[in-house]
């Protein structure tokens, strides 16, 4: 089966600890590596995963809180040093470009690499980025400024065929991406073969969202209904919803709620709030409204 | 004895690694806390050493290369969070302002105390700061952008009076500030009683300089000459002493060498390239050369 898994960088909240690092993280599709939001550390974190920048392909940036893309900085330095040439990506609301620009140009003077910012509108849920295995679409949320999470959609892949039958029905060559792709097999006496006696269907694509930061909000039901793994930040308790209404974060009770009226597969929460020294109560409180949580914790890998 | 002590917040180099941070130390004097460069991830390695944010007062940047710099943002943040009053005053080069100040105006726009950029000459030996204990000092350094080290002086303090003595010779109230910081008491009668017959001498007063980033420099001796701890980097092995001339830096040995001509009493090494697993051999080349030597290492807490 072909990689689709999420690396936790970091999942504490605007304050860092000792225990966590700020937001971030990193999707590997078929070692592709796309970053999800550059806390200060990210770099760090990075390497420390066993990741290989040179696989980093793009970065797509939730919202302009420093907690969120103060790690922008050191990485793109150290992937200068590093002798990256080409171009990175990253899809960010516009306003970087005035913040990021000024401090490459002073820094990071002798680039062999372009940055290049795509300006992203957080209140679209709209298609930003595709390739031949991925499409990324922006999500919506409800911050105090602009802010989006991300879908990542694997696209269809083609069925496998059965080679022992395509043997058997002497399928031309030139046939079979057809075939792959869903026709039937019409043998030269006119005998038609359906298409499922010929191939194995391929794996369901698998979908990711990421739901940070963000108040309780329903209007994301539609967009990430049933994908196979909900990152929702769950930065409160659900004693501590005042506060959460006031910064426009979530409880963990609240982000289970959502993952349950979406019904998706499984639930992972993060971006906790510095004042729980432990996140069990947390982890409790979600379970409770919806079973499949798991709790994110800096260096998991999780498989999509 | 009053508190003096070095805190090792990150001594790798440009590139970290997931043994090193980039630069960044602690000086605790007498529970004041001035910070000496701020590369990614002080913040979080100040909070992990247990150092108490409200005790931080003075921030001094040796030059504005990335692994010096790039962790005022989020530190200045968390200070903002943390609901810090007053000011808090950056000794740098002053192109720093122009850095800063708009990453402040956007992502700390509701702060509670004010960030002064003191703009400081790094090609001048002169004193930026002072308070009732300490003095600071300019250091030239040998870097390719304008760079400065730092000397941290305590003053001279007062001899501590000998109570048996002073009631024993009647020696009235008003006299003992005088003869804590010299003088000589006569008595009604005249006659002379000598000081040191009084007092006991204060400790002297401790010296600590920090010299990074820098190709080896004998001008800086005389500035440095007998502190109790020199800081100097030793970013590369004396074999690859080509690269550190290319990139001003020194070696292990040459750092050593500065610290035998300059008569120090104690030689920290640290700011070590990436390219080092182990820091052993650099420590090796050093002591041959000047045996009081030690190696920072992230963590470390060494008394001067």
């Amino acid at each position: 089966m072909s990689k689709f898994e999420v690396n936790i960088l970091g999942c504490g909240s605007a304050l860092p600890t000792s225990r966590h690092y700020p937001s971030s993280q990193v999707l590997n599709v078929k070692d592709k590596l796309f970053m999800i939001d550059a806390g200060e550390g990210a770099q760090q974190q990075f390497r420390r995963m066993g990741l290989k920048f040179n696989l980093l392909q793009h970065i797509f940036i939730s919202h302009l809180h420093g907690d969120h893309c103060f790690g922008l900085p050191g990485l793109l330095s150290s992937l200068s040093m590093l002798g990256r040439t080409g171009e990175l990506v990253i899809h960010a609301y516009g306003e970087l470009e005035n913040i990021i620009r000024p401090i490459l140009d002073y820094f990071c003077r002798d680039m062999d690499y372009q940055v290049r910012i795509n300006p992203i509108s957080p209140r679209k849920n709209e298609l930003i980025y595709e390739d031949r295995s991925v499409q990324v679409f922006t999500i919506p949320l409800k911050h105090g400024i602009p802010t989006c999470g991300f879908l990542f959609e694997e696209k269809k892949r083609d069925a496998h065929i059965i080679r022992d039958l395509i043997d058997f029905y002497q399928v031309p060559v030139k046939e079979i991406a057809k075939i792959k792709a869903g026709s039937d097999f019409v043998t030269p006496d006119g005998e038609i073969v359906p298409n499922n006696r010929l191939t194995t269907p391929a794996a369901e694509p698998k979908k990711y969202a990421y739901c940070s930061d963000t108040g309780y909000s329903e209007k994301i039901i539609p967009i990430i209904e049933g994908v196979d793994l909900l990152f929702h930040e769950a930065t409160f308790m659900q004693e501590d919803l005042a506060k959460a209404k006031e910064t426009f974060h979530s409880s963990a009770g609240q982000a289970a709620e959502i993952a349950r009226k979406a019904s998706v597969k499984k639930l992972l929460i993060g971006h906790y709030s510095a004042r729980y020294e432990d996140i069990a109560p947390l982890l409790k409180e979600a379970q409770n409204v919806f079973p499949d949580t798991v709790a994110a914790y800096e260096g998991m890998c999780i498989s999509v």
